[in-house]
């Protein structure tokens, strides 16, 4: 006889702020994915810097603010990285590998606007990202879905102590570490759409004009940040057209009669799921969802639409079934892992061993 | 018993000059092909309006040097397209497509330089191309690979008729007809270093540091032609660079004591080839092989390194065989299709069906 835990696997939009200034644009990111009635989580990493009124105004719209520290004395690496302190904001956005709460997240920097709902990202797989126009063999990391995993994040800063980042930033470290991208995957090449950056409007217009109506996501790449200017004519009409949207979403729910928390209460979907199994009632519990048996069981009856993996650990948290391992352990009977597509739900069985009922 | 004709199906590179000016873009294409020991056939399309002087420039670089005219009447749709003159230099290039003397071909454009051997190119299948950095979901049509067909040809005319061209020119046209690019096959983007345009230098600077050592084409977009430049201290340092490298292919054999016609014969390859049937012993003669015999026959050992497929064809020019037909016909035995890697040899076996030796 063993214990089980039965880990329900979230999935999140992350996204960073450094500044105060990127607080706002980290705002405008939570609310375009609500507006957009996204069912995913919404998280955001700060720098211990940000004010207490930026921190509490993130509260608002954030399911969870994570302060993320590179100098932590629990960064069993900082010692050493720290002869190289330009590589500091790199290390900052590379932490969304230890959210480890969750399966899978799409990042999105703060200065990006969603336009409609783009939750199919999650179909996707580590490292998917949309080119750069700069260097279109190189994807752009405004933009991109991973995988959390401490191992991937050890990697990460491994590589970066060894060979840095050819740009300073984080982009040259993750096309180095991620350096298949360009020829391996065609499904990891995000459309240009999901990561459209102002400046490919005036690039090549016509293909602005001929594709851009499709655009999902807009990223303000470069220094002319929205929260900068208010749209007030410096810019191409294009331009003060998506200034102007990002204001109208920064704007919408920062009146001073909007009751601060309404707007997450309103926009946010029951989290409450029911699970059932052959051996016991289960209700879904963020982030996790525990179910403790004394004795073997298969899963019977374990549905949700945003699940994209079942682990099953026992009471040391180690993993008792692992994609692949199927019927052959003898213990549990699962689906083959693989991808889900939009809408569709996994049914998992749950159910004795030795069936009574 | 039927008879048979053996065709040997070339590859090449092709380019295309609409003006006088283009003629020396076209020539160090050829010149830059050949200095880096390609042995594959090198073709220039020119319109009518180029000059006696500047042909006969192009004849000794070229293998073959094709007059196209968009108007001619043998184009059947041209009555239909008279409303379209703007298309004019689109249709011009698409001309390409007729180029059926050719199995495959890489088309380069005549502000292109080439950096290295580049024959690997051919590896690729149609339509290959890399990404513009303008839109990066679009490829950019100055360097791609493409399988000339007159089919195809007439389906991109009727393309252009219907749906016209988003940006007026070629590009336009040819990613709206191979639509699937972007998302479709990786193997059809090509690396942004085989048509690295010299604006990505500036647009993204580190990502040019780290990968642009490792350029193989390099395309002059946009209105500044090394031909209209002498490398005088007008662009960056690295566009001089490229301005000087173009100068240098320019001019290397364009002294007046350099006799004309030596480059050409000087760097091709002799283009001289056995080949060996167990019926008949056949010498290549370009650009069809003929093989004429009065009984059924299996290929016995004709190799040719360049070769990419090989269609048998009955004296009406029917084929007789098909990739994947293999055995089954019972007269003939062929290696099974697939694509060869560069270097590779192709063999092919020929002999009597009952043999005699």
């Amino acid at each position: 006889e063993i214990e089980l835990l039965l880990l329900y696997l979230l999935l999140a939009f992350v996204t960073l702020a450094t500044t105060d200034s990127y607080c706002m644009g980290a705002t405008v990111v939570a609310r375009s994915l609500r507006r957009h009635g996204t069912t995913r989580h919404i998280v955001v990493m700060i720098t211990p810097n940000i004010s207490e009124q930026s921190r509490l105004a993130l509260k608002n719209v954030f399911d969870d603010v994570i302060v993320v520290d590179v100098m932590d004395s629990e960064d069993s690496l900082h010692l050493s990285l720290l002869g190289r302190p330009e590589l500091g904001i790199t290390f900052t956005k590379i932490h969304c590998w230890t959210l480890t709460q969750y399966s899978k997240c799409v990042f999105l920097d703060a200065d990006t606007l969603v336009l409609c709902n783009v939750d199919e990202l999650f179909e996707r797989d580590e490292l998917s990202a949309a080119p750069d126009p700069g260097w279109p063999d190189c994807f752009n990391s405004g933009v991109f879905v991973f995988r959390p995993s401490l191992h991937t994040h050890t990697r990460l800063l491994d590589h970066a102590r060894h060979h840095g980042s050819f740009d300073g930033g984080d982009q040259g470290l993750l096309n180095s570490f991620f350096s298949g991208w360009s020829v391996e995957d065609i499904s990891k090449h995000l459309p240009f759409i999901y990561n459209l950056s102002v400046s490919s409007v005036y690039s090549y217009l016509p293909a602005f004009q001929q594709f851009g109506h499709g655009a999902k996501i807009i990223h303000f790449l470069g220094g002319d940040k929205p929260w900068k200017s208010q749209g007030n004519g410096s810019g191409s009409r294009t331009m003060e057209q998506f200034v102007s949207l990002w204001w109208k979403e920064y704007l919408i729910h920062t009146t001073p009669s909007a009751p601060a928390a309404q707007p997450k209460q309103e926009q946010k979907k029951p989290q409450q799921q029911v699970w059932e199994g052959g051996a016991a009632q289960l209700t879904m519990v963020q982030p996790a969802l525990e179910l403790n048996v004394r004795k073997k069981i298969y899963l019977t009856a374990c549905m949700y639409h945003h699940i994209d993996m079942i682990y099953l650990k026992d009471c040391d948290r180690k993993p008792l079934w692992k994609p692949g391992w199927g019927q052959q352990t003898g213990v549990l009977l699962l689906l083959p892992h693989r991808k889900l597509d939009t809408n569709e739900s996994l049914l998992c069985i749950l159910k004795p061993k030795h069936r009574s009922m």
